[in-house]
């Protein structure tokens, strides 16, 4: 058990930033409760430290979209039902509690369907569900106590005293930002396909030689938790889109590119996983086969590897992915020459059954060459919709690692002179990890300060 | 607008059925309210009201589950909130809101790091906020009023007449069961790929033959939204744990071996994307290597796609999947035939090039054969954990179709007399959908009663 709490802190430390900021939010309005909320609202101030329970979510972004849902729906559901309590006060004695629960039964039936619809349900769903919690709560009770004015004032004030405690405490005491997870997961996805592909080709090539590596090949799995990142990926972009500037990212950043990217990423991951069904087939190339095809594959997985992982590293950095192009060019040579290789006569006297899981695996490689470019398509298209900065094409990649951090600097410090920039550049392959959620994104690579 | 309504009402009329639900629902607790629950509880007869608004869910598991959670935690947080105020007591008049403070931030820290473990996540992540909630609520609040013990007794006696009504509406009207759901889901997602794979044989030769099918192929795309069911299949199955003896399903069914034939699922259809990519590649196999291949390629597509499809329905009607067997064999022995194929000497005089994409495949081909039979031991291993009933292997697969109905109903009539059962068996392809989610699992197929 201790063992596991500490795994978990572990794994991602912010959990533990925020069990404690959950804490000090709860510590904070309860204090004000004692202090002078309970004098001024009464029972009803409880609402406040109820409202931060309620409202207090891991990112900023997730948190201000409940909060802000909670105080819409809250004015809305509080007006709408003051006008069924008047419009019921006119159907005298008898007609006013049913006219109410008409209304009851109407309300909860239409806001219940409503949140069935796709989009409603993505970015109002709580809202919908205090829309119906309040509007019942202030009519039905309002009834009995006829002071239903100032029931509706008092509880938009106590929410909004805690939606505001809870939204402060989020931005000030070590915001979690959805939208830089967002960011840091698409690029260490693509990272993660990165090192799966640079090491496939050696390690397919050394095991069809009969050799059996020893080390730990974990990092050719780490495409594997790409595969089912759709759904984070979405949540993750529907909070950052309630974000406000941080950072490096503005308000209105286009989140919605990233999604494109992770749809694009996660059909390579698809191929990668059809590669590694190859690695561990029960028949592998012969070696007369893998003499032949040796070459250009290794060459296209470590090319389109190498450029994934600059295509990540352009994200993380937030440069025009300029540096990954010559990775895919050579890459496309590559695929361009086993192409003509397997238009030769050269395979004429060769068993056809020893030359399929060589060329299988150079189809599956020829393919992924197409993801690695439409990925890097769709990371161009970020690039300029996001303005990220560009880098001179002149420089050797070399250079340009050392010179981006250079560039990006000053161009941020023109941007947002207040906010540190936390570029992580992670030199090891990543721990492959199934479950990988959003909060683990951007602690599995290490901080290089610029 | 409209239209969009009447569309999502279509899609699956439980949705309609439910908002009508939870009007009833709250219409009865409101009722009730104004009744008696006023007189008895006074301003605390409102949680009543909220419970069943934050309480009903879509299925019956899920609100077991919520109603469960939220009534354990109101009980244990009451008690150890009564504690907490009799300590507080004790150091007097400055220490008692000092101490209150520090207990309500330890506990909110505790709770909320308990909250990222993912077991409790997935089962109790609602009974932890609702004890973080009451806990907090109910120490903070009591401070001021001294009437501690009244406040938590109503507090959990009209918590529990709320998740009463929701729990008895839920099971009483229409209910929707998450169990039967994810029953259905699995048999509709192997059916899909069953589908798929049925058609691509077929297909696949089709296009290579230069002719272009003018029918709507879509039913080919079905295999696309089991590539992203895992999340749904996952919370059906956290909701369906929750549910007691519903129709043709114990209490106790194992709902986890599901999760494991619905794994073995996403990875063939894995695969048959795989073949999906190749149906719309550039370069498609010459006629003269579709010609030696069609045969074998067409049978293994065919009988594994049938063998799919006899495996969904025995799920469906919850017999022991032997019908599946002889196409698993003849799938099997294609495999072996084109494998003896791609041996002999017959490819000597093609271009390789020509030979590479109809190879490619033929042996993806054999990997879904592969995949198939893992996928009908999985289900037998279901099936005997779940106590499928067995059918004589006499039977021919005709006789079966028609023979099982029989068999089935008088087997249920003798455990759950009283429940109808609907065995759904879809005869048409059903459509693809790539938001497929729950809800629409049993509505894509056409009701057969038993």
């Amino acid at each position: 058990m201790a063992w596991n709490i500490k795994k978990l802190g572990q794994e991602d430390p912010r959990r533990v930033v925020h069990s404690l900021k959950v804490g000090l939010a709860l510590t904070l309005v309860s204090t004000l409760y004692y202090l002078s909320l309970s004098k001024t609202f009464g029972v009803d101030a409880i609402w406040a430290v109820m409202t931060v329970v309620l409202v207090f979510e891991f990112s900023v972004g997730a948190t201000l979209g409940k909060g802000l849902n909670r105080g819409m729906a809250t004015l809305l559901a509080g007006g709408l039902s003051i006008g069924a309590h008047h419009l019921a006060k006119l159907t005298g004695h008898i007609g006013q509690p049913i006219l109410i629960l008409f209304l009851v039964f109407l309300q909860a039936t239409i806001s219940t369907f409503l949140r069935f619809f796709p989009k409603i349900k993505a970015r109002y769903d709580y809202g919908m569900l205090i829309f119906i919690l309040t509007f019942s709560m202030i009519t039905v009770s309002g009834f009995r106590q006829d002071q239903i004015l100032e029931l509706a004032h008092k509880r938009l004030s106590t929410v909004s005293i805690g939606a505001a405690a809870c939204v402060i405490v989020s931005i000030v005491v070590f915001p979690v930002w959805a939208g830089e997870d967002l960011h840091n997961l698409i690029a260490l996805n693509i990272e993660k396909l990165g090192n799966s592909l640079e090491g496939f080709g050696d390690e397919y090539f050394k095991r069809t030689g009969g050799e059996e590596s020893k080390d730990d090949k974990k990092f050719l799995e780490g495409y594997k938790s790409v595969l089912n990142s759709k759904n984070s990926e979405e949540s993750l972009a529907n909070f950052a889109a309630w974000e406000p500037c941080h950072g490096r990212f503005p308000f209105r950043h286009p989140w919605k590119l990233y999604l494109k990217v992770g749809t694009l990423a996660r059909e390579c991951a698809y191929r990668i996983q059809a590669l590694n069904g190859c690695l561990n087939a029960d028949i592998q190339a012969s070696s007369e086969v893998s003499n032949i095809i040796q070459e250009a594959c290794t060459k296209m997985s470590r090319e389109s590897g190498k450029s994934l992982k600059e295509l990540a590293l352009a994200i993380k950095i937030m440069v025009q992915p300029s540096s990954a192009d010559s990775h895919i060019e050579n890459a496309k040579s590559a695929a361009k020459n086993i192409k003509s290789l397997l238009k030769s006569g050269i395979w004429e006297d060769i068993d056809l059954l020893k030359v399929i899981p060589g060329v299988t695996v150079a189809s599956i490689l020829i393919d992924v060459v197409t993801y690695t470019e439409k990925i890097s398509e769709s990371i161009y298209e970020l690039a300029s919709k996001a303005q990220f900065k560009s880098v001179e094409p002149t420089l050797s990649p070399k250079k340009l690692h050392s010179g981006q951090n250079q560039s990006v600097k000053s161009a941020q410090i023109v941007n947002c002179p207040d906010v540190g920039i936390n570029v992580r550049e992670s030199t090891l392959p990543s721990p492959p990890s199934e479950n990988s959620s959003a909060p683990k994104a951007s602690k599995q690579s290490m901080g290089v300060q610029i």
